[in-house]
């Protein structure tokens, strides 16, 4: 069979409340992207999922021309570089700039995310402690934003347009406002992080963003039914 | 002070044993790039360092010209694309084999050290367990080598030289190959795993990688040392 044009070849399996699908859609959005979305039951996950990803088994997954490409992140920078003649330009184009979104990046996936893993799954004193490492987390974002020359005085991580460090952590925008929905807490503190909560409210309004993002009152559903699963009664002492 | 040549700026806060300090060495001897090499003792961290990597205050740190760049294979990304001109180049030029690159790559970090780390902190059925596991990673880079289009048939994951994932994979080697000394086990099995065995063999053996590969016995004394702290004598019942 011919390939009918670039984008008609493009399938994204995921779901609607995965912060990491999300990354990918907003990606896809941003470039003008077409594709078409499958959305996968992760209780009973399809034969196309498990061919596509057998070492993790997760979503996202983007289909390029019959092709899997899997992870998130991996899957953002592959759409900038393979649609690389495309606007935005989602990495920076200064090998220190690339090097500095790269470390944010990973530090949003190994050190923020278990926090709100933490805020999400835990209750009573391990809730605060994961909700004060989150904290902190968020504060090294708003210290970043504030001093470092990649991010300093721009309207975003990226400069003036959303880039890969701005994706990655806005994916997790919808889950973390939610999140304190549902849980009557604070995560990011608008006093205590007035440049961060700025470019938050910027990112979620923008072109390319606003249209993919979750329901949030889906997302709040969807939250506080999870959490059920994970809060146990308190113990009776 | 005027700057003296790209290369003379090149300093790398290291020490002899970390596998994620020798991959960045491998990066830099294989791009023939002349560094100044500070050990760091971790024990009692040098102001140099908690200025450089102040999030997370480990090594590896790369200081190119005052700026620092932090983070094993993003420093391994970063002299990739500062020095795009000296060869080898390290990250495949076709963007679907750049994400399977990095797709194994942070399999490395995300499944197969944790495994490792398992093997060489636990004992008895945790440490079998850690072991098995361990074995399972090593099986699916074997059959990544045997039926990906990207590394099938060729010396290195990289193709005809070492690239990004050989790096990645290539600075455990010494590691694993002292782990396996310590504790008898079999961690990479030549009759399971022949061409990971070969893969293996090639790698260190290479130009610019053997010359800064640990001294084993060093690393084997060193790797004794540190499982006494971690494995308590056996309870009593």
């Amino acid at each position: 069979m011919e390939a009918c044009g670039e984008e008609a070849q493009v399938k994204l399996l995921g779901g609607n409340i995965s912060p990491f699908v999300l990354r990918v859609r907003i990606a896809l959005a941003l470039k003008g992207i077409d594709y078409e979305f499958i959305e996968e039951n992760m209780q009973n996950k399809s034969h196309l999922l498990l061919q596509s990803n057998p070492v993790n088994k997760k979503i996202p997954v983007l289909i390029h021309n019959g092709k899997p490409v899997c992870e998130s992140m991996i899957i953002v920078q592959y759409i900038d570089e393979a649609w690389d003649t495309k606007a935005p330009v989602l990495m920076p184009k200064d090998p220190y700039d690339r090097a500095i979104a790269r470390f944010w990046a990973a530090f949003v996936d190994d050190k923020l995310l278990p926090c709100l893993r933490g805020v999400f799954k835990g209750q009573g004193e391990q809730q605060q402690k994961a909700l004060e490492e989150s904290g902190a987390s968020f504060l090294l974002l708003e210290e970043a934003l504030r001093t470092s020359h990649c991010f300093s005085g721009k309207p975003y991580f990226g400069g003036d347009e959303i880039g890969f460090l701005d994706i990655a952590l806005g994916g997790m925008l919808a889950f973390v406002k939610a999140l304190e929905k549902v849980t009557n807490l604070v995560l990011i503190d608008q006093e205590k992080m007035p440049l961060l909560s700025t470019w938050m409210n910027r990112f979620c309004e923008a072109d390319g963003v606003k249209d993919v993002m979750p329901d949030p009152a889906k997302l709040q559903e969807f939250i506080s039914a999870i959490r059920v699963r994970f809060t146990s009664p308190p113990a009776a002492n």
